[in-house]
């Protein structure tokens, strides 16, 4: 069976999403969409709006063969290490190529990029440390490394989705067996558009922003019917769903525990410990915490560590030891699982039990915390059966 | 001025503390009646079913002249360290005499008791040591301790209250002044009868009961109007108030970080870890967590200790650096102030703020924790006046 694979969020599952699958299937004429997806908590360090199970029903209703969770330890990361994850699962499954959407131009040959990035990558690597100094922005220190070891380059570091794309590439020229690459030019809207878009393509975040605002019902021409019905089953979870716990947490927490926080550095546990007292929310603690140094997105990423009390041990055994976790198949999708089985060298968990708890620890916990949004949330992880579309 | 002190919970405050208080005043012949009183969290490792403001207010109307907190360090723990800070701060205060209630006999020399329990006191611990082994009750080795000792007194080591009045003595023996002891004979009711009586003596336990399973009427027999109202203005605080935060904690934080907190050991860790996955409510975790050799107080003791994350550096800093906390007082209580003002040689507070939050740190903790329970509870430390009545 071909194979393609996306790497995704689907915070919500929109019009842009049913597209990606659509074109995905077209541009590598596969048999099997593979969709490496984000679990309860999110690539920008905040909870997803539905549960991780609601999200993959709805990818599986619109075209997705299989879905496999992004562990905790790779989902929640900068861009590199976000890629890196979704990229190793997909080849730790076989799968033959990797689809993603650019805002910029579908032209680019990211193999060929992937490829002299990474005869590049120690010289790229220095080059980035030693412009530490510079106080040059993330695309501006890129930009001029590049201008100056590879110029035949013209390569723009300033989109999200773009940057996102080249660190796929990156990855995928690491591979052994590289994966064939099909960038698709997105539709529509940019990531950060925050109006619902009147031709179809709405960015996830103007979605939220509408569920957010109560003007749900001009939804219908962004989002297929079926996860639209998944949004008003359950209420739709933001960050100060988990606000009181955060503040109990950083209350009752010293500076000094803080700091065993993954990536708690710089003497920000101080800065933390502080504001808390005066926020009664959690994005007056984001306002209130907010400096030069660090943005927003970095900050969300840290409080979702302290949030479940992360640490960098549990982020790099979760790195160590990669397992494949299967949150949800149609009948294509268990075959190319069945099919592949006997290649996959990661253990491949369709069901959480005792044995296997360890191996998932930070994932449990996530899910044990993000359960708490809601009273009638479901377990999410012990014995919970792969949904079935 | 003459002055008498009580050590009190005020859990909530009902007719039996309101003849404390008149005994008191009776026995000693004083002219102020000073209670030092737990504060939002107490001895038996639980959450106080009304704030330490409102407890405050109801003593101050039923007949105490000036109320001090009890901060957390003495507050939560076995009646020896218990009795400790409650006389401490009486003798910071320079209290004349202490009055306390017994359910034995009043007829014991409580003040010869502690003289004479001071004599032996290290060769007391000493055979308390040598007897772990002997797998014997508390009750049972002081029994047989004394009997070996100090013959001549027979003591009832069975009864909490009667535990506590001999603690009160062996602490005040220490002290360079000692203070007259005033025992009173308790009226009515025993401390654990979970029945309301009918001649107007029932116990804490008894109306906590009556409040929870809603014959709440019942209880204008049991207590003086003021404090019935006070009861009516508020939701009736138990553990299960923090059970979700609880649940977050002990989900979230590693054994090997559990072990930080305060009298943590034993491997109970462990077992805390493995019973809070199967736990649905407080009461549920409670009756898994319960071993023989962990009572029910000392279990919760250590879960307030864990909800709170308090450490034992945390009590050390506490317990080296006593205060006097006001939380209010009337006309005599504060010409009584201001009489002893220039001989306290420890700071006293009437207003927590930043010059003196680090001395209450983890009192102001206890508080932020504790307001979290509903939401109209207001702030608990920072620029509270004490209570005027």
């Amino acid at each position: 069976m071909k194979s393609c694979g996306l790497i995704v969020e689907y915070n919500p599952f929109h019009n842009g999403h049913r597209y990606h699958i659509e074109a995905a299937r077209a541009a590598s004429n596969c048999d099997v969409v593979v969709a490496i997806m984000s679990g309860n908590f999110l690539q920008r360090g905040e909870p997803a709006c539905m549960d991780k199970w609601s999200r993959a029903e709805a990818a599986l209703q619109e075209g997705a063969n299989l879905v496999i969770e992004l562990p905790f330890a790779h989902a929640v990361q900068s861009a590199d290490y976000f890629a890196r994850g979704g990229v190793q699962l997909l080849a730790a499954l076989g799968v033959d190529s990797l689809c993603f959407g650019t805002d910029l131009s579908s032209d680019l040959d990211y193999e060929a990029f992937g490829r002299a990035h990474l005869e590049h990558e120690s010289a790229i690597n220095d080059l980035y440390q030693a412009r530490e100094v510079t106080g040059e922005s993330y695309p501006e220190r890129m930009t001029a490394i590049y201008r100056q070891l590879l110029p035949e380059w013209t390569l723009d570091f300033s989109s999200p989705n773009h940057i996102l794309g080249m660190a796929y590439a990156k990855e995928n020229a690491k591979l052994a067996s590289p994966m064939q690459i099909f960038p698709i030019q997105r539709q529509g809207s940019n990531y950060h558009e925050s109006e619902l878009n009147p031709i179809n393509f709405s960015s996830a975040t103007a979605i939220r922003q509408a569920v957010k605002s109560g003007t749900f019902n001009d939804l219908s021409s962004a989002m297929p019917t079926s996860s639209q019905k998944l949004l008003q089953e359950a209420p739709f979870i933001d960050w100060e769903y988990f606000w009181p716990l955060l503040k109990y947490r950083l209350l009752t927490t010293t500076p000094e525990q803080l700091r065993s926080v993954y990536q708690m550095k710089e003497g920000f546990e101080y800065r933390l410990f502080e504001k808390v007292k005066q926020a009664n929310s959690f994005q007056e603690l984001m306002t209130l915490a907010k400096t030069k140094r660090y943005t927003w997105t970095r900050i969300q990423r840290l409080l979702t560590y302290v949030l479940l009390n992360v640490t960098e041990n549990e982020i790099m055994q979760a790195r160590e030891h990669p397992y494949i976790r299967v949150l949800g198949f149609d009948e294509i999708g268990r075959d190319f699982l069945k099919q592949q089985k006997g290649r996959v060298s990661i253990p491949l968990i369709t069901n959480v039990n005792r044995k296997n708890e360890s191996l998932l620890a930070l994932d449990i916990k996530a899910g044990q915390v993000y359960q708490t949004a809601y009273s009638s949330l479901k377990q999410q992880d012990y014995y919970r059966a792969p949904h079935y579309n």
